[in-house]
């Protein structure tokens, strides 16, 4: 079976080495043998250290439609012409593997549908969460499932910068520093600490898991800049790690939720261990139960691995003329932030005297939010109480913020964090 | 599609409940309609709740052979009549799922070949590690990946009463005790605590991980009934967790190596906070990296969830008329466990007086096995020596601990741990 490979850059070079490498192994280890027709680059004049110049070529269109070609690999990343290529090779009948988390989280559902109409794979595993196998588990082991919750640390850079804030105490722009020299993060680092990155994969997984129809900007989305040492140092008393989690789940009516933001985990959920550039997925299914699926989220050769199984998969159904199953998708509403339910964490200064607990208690109640623990600590005259709830309406959470906020013993209404884990609807 | 089910227990009974219960959201979600059959089973006179009674059946083998069944699925477990009614099925041109680790480390490379002649599916998600989706990550997405390392605690029994032991501070006795009353340890707990039932997925992880022919009575065997408190309590003051694995490695060279043993894993490692009844695989590839791969790893409703993914496959195959790849499986030589290489705890009881440390690191030198820390207790007259080793060739550490017997100042040598996820090679 003939590979076109469009880009190489890290995960496009990484996937060529291992064509050009270990073809024979390959071929021993999957029954599969492939063989690489050609990399399309931008320059193809600018020799790449291991790979033929007989192979480069600058006309991605017409390696796409070279009649020679049996699966298609589109590493470009981008809108365009990434999308563009995608679409001419599935209308002309070949497979596509793609680790575009940012065309798919835009045009997933369009790109399904017309590789569905073309009988054709469209496969995606090194688009979420590097080399972890989560998108084929999904779609494949979990296909009869009816999936209640999707949580995953699926954005790297962010992991790696609240660890660091966790476990060395660093501030949120020390932690980045640090992540930056290491290579972990980006010079802008938006993409990743204000969560697009983490919003594109959440789209991803949420219309997998739901068989839903989810673009990225349905995500709901919150970043971690501002998060503070002494959020996290509270949170860690409290039994807590903060992590920035992409969450998709049912709500119990017709609609769904999906969104990124930071969250306080419990240290005992499985969640809280993964630290550092690794990500991880925890799926909550009706009959499965819990399941994790745990690796290393980024890097050219784990997520070429990633790729190439996909590769392998798509060159088998080709050759047996067949295509992985694919429901269609359909548009699902996305409830509204305010309706969305949780436990929270609440942060308050409040001036140190007698009554304030009370004044603050009645604003809970006022609002039908349950207060499941309180701590106070002192601060001179004045004092912080943290709060942490029982599931509540995140609107009627919001409005306890503004009520605390108009009273005057109020001095500031700090950090709010939904908390993940901690009790069952 | 029409779906027959083999054996009507936990397994079983919760396949049916789902297929009886929800076949329009499994249609909806999956894109296949999936219709029960028949169920057979010992006595269809005895009337199973929420089972119709004319789906009941006792003649398994007329179900199978039926023309108008598409899809087989095994749940009786053992090796026959089990093995029989698959291989009719298989024989007969139709996919097979089970769920029957004996069945498939007797005779799964005998069976994968017979399914492959018939160019049909045999499925076994469910067989290891209950709902976590595993088989289809190792042979699907990690097809092409050259896989080092597989480390499994795929036995939930064992590991809650390790788990017991280490969060609790029970003795094996009293952990068995807790997990038989918790319906986590039969009556007769041999198969769980002796280790079969783990070599049994040993067997299974090793075939498909290196795409070879592995029995379970390849495999190098070793429970946790001698474990002590002491054994436990030593290996967290030393950073580590005791926990059974199911390990098998490439040796690096034409052989791998295929075990089950307690082994310590240090606190750090994703492995370590795999607690009670919970599974995990831990994969190392040499372009993945590490994954893992966590859930219920046994239970009515979460096995049959893992069942349920495989007879989607499957259907879907049979309605394109293709099968899930199976490359030919070789015979491979297993490395005495003389010569498995790792790193190791010995622990020993001697007598407390001057040089004796050094005649008993003569004796580690002398057999080539090198000290990696030493740590010393004293105990009234005698001492207690605890070392951990570099990696070293396991032959020599039983000729050193034989050795070490063999001294007069040595009073006792206690336990060997071999050690994971210290150092590489």
């Amino acid at each position: 079976m003939r590979v076109a490979v469009l880009g190489c850059g890290n995960v496009g070079g990484a996937l060529v080495q291992l064509l050009l490498g270990d073809a024979d192994g390959i071929a021993e280890r999957s029954g599969v043998r492939l063989e690489l027709a050609g990399v399309a680059v931008a320059d193809p004049s600018r020799p790449r250290p291991g790979v033929p110049a007989r192979l480069l070529t600058g006309d991605a269109k017409s390696l796409v439609a070279d009649p020679t070609v049996d699966v298609v690999v589109e590493l470009i990343g981008g809108l365009e012409p990434a999308g563009e290529l995608v679409s001419a090779a599935l209308a002309a009948g070949k497979p596509v593997v793609t680790a575009n988390k940012a065309l798919l989280a835009a045009e997933g559902a369009a790109l399904a549908a017309a590789a569905a109409e073309a009988g054709v794979d469209l496969l995606y595993e090194a688009a979420v969460a590097g080399a972890i196998p989560i998108i084929r588990p999904l779609r494949e082991s979990l296909a009869g499932e009816r999936v209640r919750r999707v949580m995953g640390i699926v954005n790297g850079t962010t992991n790696f910068v609240l660890s660091a804030m966790t476990d060395e105490g660093l501030s949120y722009d020390e932690a980045l520093a640090e992540a930056q020299r290491l290579g972990f993060a980006e010079r802008d680092p938006s993409a990743d600490v204000d969560g697009h990155d983490a919003a594109a994969k959440a789209a991803i997984l949420a219309g997998l898991a739901f068989r839903c129809d989810v673009v990225d900007a349905d995500v709901h989305r919150e970043g971690i800049r501002t998060l503070t040492p002494l959020d996290i140092a509270t949170a860690r008393r409290l039994g807590f790690v903060v992590k920035l989690l992409a969450v998709a789940e049912r709500t119990g009516g017709e609609d769904i939720s999906v969104r990124v933001h930071p969250a306080m985990v419990p240290e005992s959920h499985p969640l809280a261990a993964v630290r550092g550039a690794f990500n991880a997925v925890f799926v909550e299914g009706e009959a499965a139960g819990e399941l994790m699926l745990y690796g290393r989220g980024a890097g050219g050769l784990p997520t070429a691995s990633a790729v190439l199984g996909d590769v392998i998969d798509a060159a088998h159904n080709r050759l047996t003329a067949s295509a992985a199953p694919a429901p269609a998708r359909v548009r699902v509403p996305i409830r509204p932030m305010d309706d969305v339910r949780s436990a929270y964490y609440l942060d308050l200064q409040v001036v140190d005297r007698p009554g304030v607990l009370a004044a603050v208690a009645t604003v809970f109640g006022e609002h039908g939010v349950s207060i499941r623990s309180m701590e106070q600590e002192g601060l001179g005259d004045q004092a912080r109480l943290v709060f942490l709830t029982h599931t509540a309406r995140e609107g009627d959470v919001m409005a306890t913020l503004a009520g605390l906020e108009s009273l005057p013993v109020v001095k500031r209404a700090g950090r709010m964090l939904r908390v993940v884990g901690v009790e069952e609807e």
